[in-house]
């Protein structure tokens, strides 16, 4: 086989890089381990920032979520059960995010790739990119127990974190920067309706809740945990009770329970690793990067990261201009260690660490208390949690 | 004898809160343990808020630092010699600083204090205040080898963090948070014109830099070092040597060398301790919180410190109202917490601490890089900067 694109893995980054470069008309072939069902059932966050909007409609996959998103026009930041809102719209001018899952935005640009019978094999074994320092790069697989090769000019690791393309990256060319914080989310997902319009992320004595929802009906609810505890330790009841611990009394009382949908613990953990272009590969989304979740910038910056790409990508097929794949990496980083300050300022201020000294825990008070008295610091908030320009 | 306040402590908070009482019709006798040529030796900060500056007019001892201060309508920050401007007067709607050392201010308030004929004594040993927890207290000390007892209302404790006040606050009843930083500053003092018209703070891969001034002719620059050094180990020439290399090569060719009039090595670290009210016994100032110089909110923090406490006693003498010098300690401390984080904040950016990991890093370029794009977080730092309202 032959194609211009391989892609591996078929995440929204993935497939959202496949949809954009089919329709600037790239030929791209979609590889993943995993079957369709199983990276649907993945449960991901689902703040999105206007660029990833425009991206899907430019992908031309939004109908579905231009029905359906909850457009977002501030949220609630709670100490110690004083609360204060970031008015998202009015400090930046008129932006907002919208909530809409992940696995959504997976289902529509699966849809839209099956609708213009994009080729895309799942359950493909063995994944490995060859060659990709020279010029003529390849990628093998075993797929329905028959081995294949697909010889190609790029290759884009979509593939997350674990997936084969950070690996196969030579020893010594890329550095990775890593910060690991003492706790975890415990995450509960219920068919409830969520206790507020707006999301809240409160920082209680008792550590972190965030209030956040998929939809008017399906919430999803998170209370920092040690990074040692394990979910099955805990039941909803149990959760249930000590998220309302962590609210003011007035929206305590106001939550609705229900049984557990999913209930798991992520460790928070900010991981940058440079470059992010290795000749013919290129590195995209949780592959090269991992945001604490409490900015909700993960699927974000994998998308402007598949914008940059895009852009480079473009152009040297147009005209076989090498300036923006020279630029990607560079490019995406940038935004990236921006947005890696924002997820951890905004996780250094929500949350109660293990190790906080009484003069770190006044700190905290104060930098609270600046965003209720200082309009420019919201505004600073507010401008970084809608997103920086591509 | 008997007074109104006993003030303990001649150094610019102690001198001012004197000053201001005395024209709000309220007696009081300031006591030193030190002489007035020590006090008047002593190199400190100068850097003033327009808050402290309408203090000294309120206190009527701002006729020469009006004719000789130099306002400062802006500063460098430098990071890896890329240069960004924060325009405090743009970015505050018309506020700046004032440059004028604190050995000047100190000097103007004794000269008020002298031309008024209130009363004072220097070099007064073993000062001691008593009974400050009732409704009596009074004030023992030694003077020209006479005991002295001075009945009184208050006691304002304004003797620095090595003074008495701080040592007869009952063991229990007072807090301290406390942040040590693991560099000091190397200072030197020298009579050559500033290299720049305004205040410069680099951070530089070999360490903080702060070029500033007292004068038009004289200049005061710093080097961070490690807190393990000693002056005597520095010459002036090495002095030079080393902050030049810390500056981007345009400015660092302009620095004009000189002796050094003085070299010393500050520690950098917080402290605050609350309250800041023992029935009758106030802390004010350096009594009661330290900050490390990098905001240059030490002076500009005791001279809040004195408005408040001000305020309060005029009500109590007024008609009676406790509510002030009740309000006193909570009031202080709103201000005072916001300035240790804005303190923190611009020593954690400006500084190489020796544990930074290449994340930390990276966020700091990232917070640097914030400060040059976002407009809002420019005017954050300048609002801190020019001084929060009382």
């Amino acid at each position: 086989m032959r194609t211009q694109v391989v892609i591996i893995g078929s995440g929204p980054s993935g497939l959202l890089l496949g949809q954009l470069l089919y329709r600037a008309g790239i030929d791209n072939i979609v590889l993943d381990r995993s079957s369709k069902e199983h990276i649907l059932g993945r449960i991901r966050a689902g703040v999105l920032e206007e660029g990833m909007v425009g991206l899907m409609e430019q992908a031309g996959a939004a109908a579905r979520m231009q029905r359906e998103n909850l457009p977002h026009d501030g949220f609630d930041l709670i100490f110690d059960d004083e609360v204060h809102r970031i008015d998202l719209f009015g400090l930046t001018g008129g932006k907002r995010v919208h909530v809409y899952g992940q696995t959504e935005i997976t289902q529509d640009l699966m849809d839209a790739r099956e609708a213009e019978g994009l080729q895309s094999f799942y359950e493909a074994s063995d994944v490995r990119p060859h060659d990709f320092d020279g010029s003529r790069p390849y990628v093998t697989f075993e797929h329905d127990g028959q081995d294949h090769r697909i010889e190609c000019d790029f290759v884009a690791g979509c593939d997350g974190f674990h997936g084969i393309c950070r690996q196969v990256v030579p020893d010594g060319a890329m550095e990775t920067f890593e910060k690991v914080y003492p706790f975890g989310w415990l995450g509960l997902l219920s068919d409830v309706p969520p206790v507020h319009d707006e999301l809240i992320y409160a920082n209680h004595r008792r550590g972190f809740a965030l209030c956040s929802m998929r939809s008017k009906t399906r919430s999803r609810y998170y209370v920092q945990c040690l990074a040692s505890e394990r979910a099955e330790d805990w039941t909803a009841d149990a959760f249930w009770d000590e998220l309302r611990r962590r609210l003011p009394e007035e929206t305590a009382e106001r939550v609705t329970t229900g049984p557990a949908l999913e209930m798991s613990i992520a460790p928070l953990r900010s991981v940058v690793s440079e470059p992010m272009r290795f000749g013919r590969l290129f590195l995209a989304g949780d592959a090269a990067h991992i945001v604490p979740p409490t900015g909700a910038k993960g699927l974000n910056l994998a998308a402007s990261d598949v914008h940059y790409l895009l852009e480079g990508l473009r152009d040297y097929y147009a005209d076989g201009s090498e300036a923006g794949i020279d630029a990607y990496s560079q490019r995406a980083l940038h935004r990236i260690w921006n947005a890696e300050r924002f997820s951890w300022w905004m996780t250094s201020v929500t949350h109660r660490f293990p190790d906080m000294s009484g003069f770190d825990r006044h700190i905290q008070r104060a930098e609270f208390s600046q965003l209720v008295h200082s309009k420019a610091a919201s505004t600073v908030l507010a401008e970084n949690y809608v997103g920086l320009p591509y």
